[in-house]
Formats: structure tokens, sequence, C-alpha cells
């Protein structure tokens, strides 16, 4: 991870600080490609490290490249406090939404006359574009999710549960080789699809019912992320079918939107005024996508509020959806990378209405 | 939720604060019964409040008891503030290994005029203690847990990998009723089985292998954690019986040493001196246990350092274990509850080795 470290390096010394330290679990990965659950990452103008406990060092020196691993006793935080006033530095970088309070205060006291200077999101724009590789699991990650939801919907029957949907899926993910879920699916049937947080329980299927599915998995680190909404043995009236062409409408249009120099807003809007034309404004209640990659949720988000710029390598979902509520709710999500014409839709399940017939 | 918030209350009196603040989901849960994922939990004498945003105003309303459900827009880090402020209080405690930087920052600035103080562990001691109904859900945690384990163990064959018994263990768990594991399944064949933090792999079962399984679920938001070792097909030689029986040896002292009155570190050492006693002292390289609740490792640890005195209704692992590397190891672990002369022990299933027959 050599070049990444590089281009840290450089974020550094753009703010003029003399390095940076990191204790998050996902930060680290990116940085130097160790995925173990705890470590502290030291970056200086002279030196990278990865310092880790005795549990983690052998997986350390496996995984971790461009950096040297330092096993050591005692707190972390401590250490790594400690090894950027042996560097020298004066000031260094960390990342405060990353950090706790506790955290902080051992990395302080360690780095005895230093200064920490907090930089929210300083990595995030180093880890929101993806390379090939990157790219390549998530890509992976997306098939298997696919091949996973077509197994789970062609099985459905009636007197299924929310819940044993939501299983079969995860264990569907972890047959076809994911380490796990990325986030905790998302199966939700008739009305309770109205709720864009709900929870699969144990809500029996029945014919005419929606069935709204969002789920994901990890593959070596990299997540996927993925929702469809379908109908189970017949479509529940003409709302549905209205509702449905409408957020699909929505969805094509955002993924025209999503091009190198687009604002993430102006993709969010694309998909916004098509649902608010149709007079569902108020019932797509949540911004249209974020981006994916070692985390489920990263930098950027697509809503209206944001002021980022797409660049070629961003990988992001494209979600809008309308809730109706006590009738019941449709999403569409897919997850595109940015291309330097356009984008690639990681995903290929068609997403025409389908009606499921048992 | 109203003798914990009143208990909290008690707490802050006893540290001479104005007030309490969280923004961390075990504890809010604790606090509140709320297990939605973002919320800000305010306790001062005369009030206790949950604050959400719309997403989980039904969620909290139906879940929250013991408090006033405030919907709020904005962070929830600033209407905390604000709630302090407004309820006059002149310093308020927060846990600084639950809060972030970032969050923490945000408290303050909307607390005018008052003070944070970081109280760490905080409501550690009131957690740690379970009551009846906390110990019904990890009782039957445990038992879905156990039973999984189970119908793994009868299921085992030739050539099957560590992640696909590791999968099928926790489809298990959601096919009785379980929201999920309560955290990554461990599975282990063979030489593997010496790594006390390995992770389950791609190798094939075959005879004569060690089978290490540590996993558990989680029923109504409370977790599980069991380890059992067993052999498949023949045991691998007399060194594995032999530390085997150490083990098992160790285990039962420890759980011969739980008992309301008794050090942590005393039911560390109970189980450490068999071990150290057969020669195998460092190859025993963790704690003997922690505990368990709405989080899979809470208050108290178990090891040769804690200072912690035992109480009745705390819930905690005892899970000494023997690693040779290169060859393989034994961990053994029941979940337990302490009694007012001594304690219950969640788990059911056997503890003598067992040889899986294929």
């Amino acid at each position: 991870m050599k070049h990444r470290i590089a281009a840290l390096r450089g974020l550094i010394a753009g703010r003029r600080a003399g390095g940076y330290v990191s204790l998050d679990p996902p930060v680290n990965a990116y940085l130097t490609g160790f995925h173990g659950s705890a470590s502290a990452v030291v970056v200086t103008p002279r030196a990278a490290a990865l310092l880790c406990d005795f549990r983690y060092t052998e997986q350390a020196k496996a995984q971790a490249k461009g950096c040297r691993v330092r096993e050591v006793s005692g707190d972390l935080e401590t250490a790594a406090g400690a090894f950027l006033a042996e560097a020298g530095c004066a000031s260094a970088l960390f990342e405060p939404d990353r950090l706790s309070v506790s955290a902080h205060g051992r990395v302080r006291k360690a780095f005895a006359g230093g200064r920490l200077r907090a930089a929210p999101g300083f990595t995030d724009p180093l880890r929101a574009v993806k390379d090939a590789e990157e790219v390549a699991r998530m890509r992976r990650a997306t098939e298997i999710a696919e091949a996973a939801l077509s197994t789970a919907f062609r099985r459905l029957k009636e007197g299924v549960t929310e819940r044993e949907v939501a299983a079969l899926l995860e264990h569907e993910f972890r047959k076809r080789g994911a380490q796990k879920a990325s986030f905790d699916t998302t199966v939700l049937f008739g009305a309770h699809s109205s709720l864009p947080h709900g929870k699969p329980g144990d809500t029996p299927l029945k014919q005419g019912d929606i069935v709204l599915v969002d789920c994901g998995c990890i593959v070596d680190g990299y997540c996927s992320d993925l929702t469809r909404t379908a109908v189970f043995g017949s479509i529940p009236g003409a709302w549905f079918e209205d509702i449905y062409a409408c957020v699909l409408e929505a969805q094509l249009a955002g993924l025209a939107a999503v091009r190198p120099g687009a604002g993430a807003a102006a993709v969010d809007r694309a998909c916004r005024d098509i649902i608010a034309r149709a007079g569902y404004g108020p019932r797509f209640g949540h911004g249209t996508g974020h981006g994916v990659g070692l985390e489920i949720h990263e930098f950027p988000r697509l809503n209206q509020h944001s002021a980022t710029v797409l660049a070629p390598g961003m990988a992001v979902t494209v979600e809008p959806g309308i809730y109706l509520p006590g009738r019941g709710g449709v999403r569409i999500e897919d997850l595109v990378v940015v291309t330097p014409d356009g984008c690639d839709v990681l995903n290929k399940l068609p997403k025409e209405l389908q009606v499921i017939r048992p």
C-alpha cells in the first residue's frame, strides 16, 4: 500500500503537519492492507508503522505492505503517541470522528512536546476513489449478493417470514464465498415495506405482498449494497405500479447523472425531481446514496446538502425510494463506479417490476 | 427502565454532577430499552430523555420506558448539549471510551455554561449486574447456540471447511429465532486451533482433526458466548488428551471459584494455577473471561490485573485454553451468572472430550 501512504504524505504536507495517526480499523486496512480489529497506524514524512499487539503480529506481517510492523505491549494509543514523539514530529493529524475521547487522551499524553490536530474526514478523499483491485472486490461482492437474492426470490413461498428470508440470504452469501453480510439484511413484506429503516420480523408472506430486500455482503474486506422490490403472486394495485414506475424512472435518471464533474447533490436532484414532479416528494425521506468500500457507508454522501463533486473511481449507491405509510414502499438500489465518461453499474439484476410466482 | 435511571441518578449524585449524557447504543439500550442504532440519552435529577431523529421516533416511543422521547432535527450531540443547558446543569458526566472527539466537541459547544466531565466506565457497575429478564434472554441465547452447535457437530463430515461450518452455525442461530451471531463465529480445524484469534478459512476437515468452535448469538439484544473443542474421528494423540484434561480441570476450578465476594483475579488464578502447574503456563496467553450482556465483551474482565469483586447477577465467561503452536489448541468456555452462593452455569452441553464419528 506504498502509493496510498505516499498519497497520505502529500495530504499531510498540504496541511503543514508532521504526521498522521489512526486507531481506526477501516482506515488502517485501507492504508496498510491489515484487516485485524486492533491496530494503530502512524505516518510521518520518513516513517510509516503499523503497531499491534502480539495476537496480531503474524497476521500483520503477512498482510501489511508499505509500512513497518511493530509489536507493542501496553495500549496502542500510548505506543502511537510515543512513536510520534520519537519521530520528532511537532504536530500530527487525527480524525476526530474516528477516535474516542479516551484514546485521544492517551495518544496526546504520550506525544509529549507535540500537538494533535483534528482533521475531520482527512482520509475520505483518498478512500473514496477506488483502484481496480478494490472495484474487483466490490464487483464480486455484488455478484454474490445478486446470486443469493435470485435464489431467495426463487424460493419464496406463502407463509415464509421476513426473518427466514433474511437468514437464507445471509447463508447464501457465505455459501458463495463471501465473508459475511455487509450489514443486517432488510427483508420487508407488504405494508411493512413503507418503513425505510424497518427490520425483518415474523410476518408471514402472503399473495399480493410487496417484497423489499436491501442486502449486501463482504468479499476480501469490501462491501456490496443493493435493493430490489418485487411482488409475490400479484400486483397489489395500480398505486403500486405507479410508485414502482416512478422510482425506476428516478433511479435511471440518477444513474444517468453520475459522471465525473457532476455534483453529488445534482445526482440527488435528478432522482428527487422526478419523484417530486409525480407528487411523491415528501414520501422520499432519505438521501439518494452514499459511498461504499471497506465500510458500508462511506464518503461521499449523495444528498441535497452534499458539496462533493464526483470523480472517476468513486463507488456510490443510487437508491431512491417512495414510501406510503400503511400501504407499502419501493426502493431500487444499484452500486456504481464513476468512469471517465459516466458510470459502471456493478449490478446486473433486472429492475423491471417482477411478479414472483409461487 | 425507571429503576435503571433511578440507579444512574444515584451514581450521578455520588459524583456531585448535574447530569449524564450518552450517545452510545448499548448504554442507551440498557437505560431506556431503545435498541435503535442512533440516539442520545440525557439524564438530570429531574429529567430523563431519549433524543432521536424522525426515523426512530415510532420505534423509540414503543420501546423506551422511564424517559421522555424527543424527536430532534440536526445532530443528536448538539441537541443533547442544548438539553443539558436548558435543564440548568452546571456539569454533566460522559463516558470517554464511548464518545468520539467530534461528538464530544458538539455536545460541549451546545452545553454552553456547563462543564462536561469524563467518567470512564461510569455505567459499567450498573450494567454488569443483570436482572432476571436479562438473564432469561442470555439463557435463551445460550440454548439456541448450543442447539446449533450440536447440529453442526452432528453434521461434520470429511472435507467440509471451517467457513462452511461457521456459515451453518450462523444459519442455525437464525433458524432457531436468534437475531444474529453475537460475533464472527470461530471454527478452527487441526493445528489451526492453536491460534486463539484465528479466523475460519478454507481448510477441509480430515480424520483426527481437532475442531474448536467459539460462537454465540443474540436474543432480544442479549449475547451468548461459548466454546467447545472436540475431535473428528479419532484423538490426535496423548498430548491432546493431556491438554484437554488440563483445560477441563482448569475450567471446572474456575467455575468453582465464581461466587459473590471472590475477586475476578482469583477466578483467573484458579484456572491459571492448574495450567501453570501442568507446565503449560506460557501457552495460556489470554485472560480467563469477560462480562457478557448487550455487548459481547463487557465489564468486568477476569484476568490477572482485574480489581473487580464479583457480585450476584454478574454474567461472565470462564474460558481457559492451552495452545501449542503448530500442533493444536483446546479452549472450553461457559457463560455463568453469579448467584448468592456460587454461580449458575447457563450452558448445558457436556464438556468431556467428544470424539465425533463421521
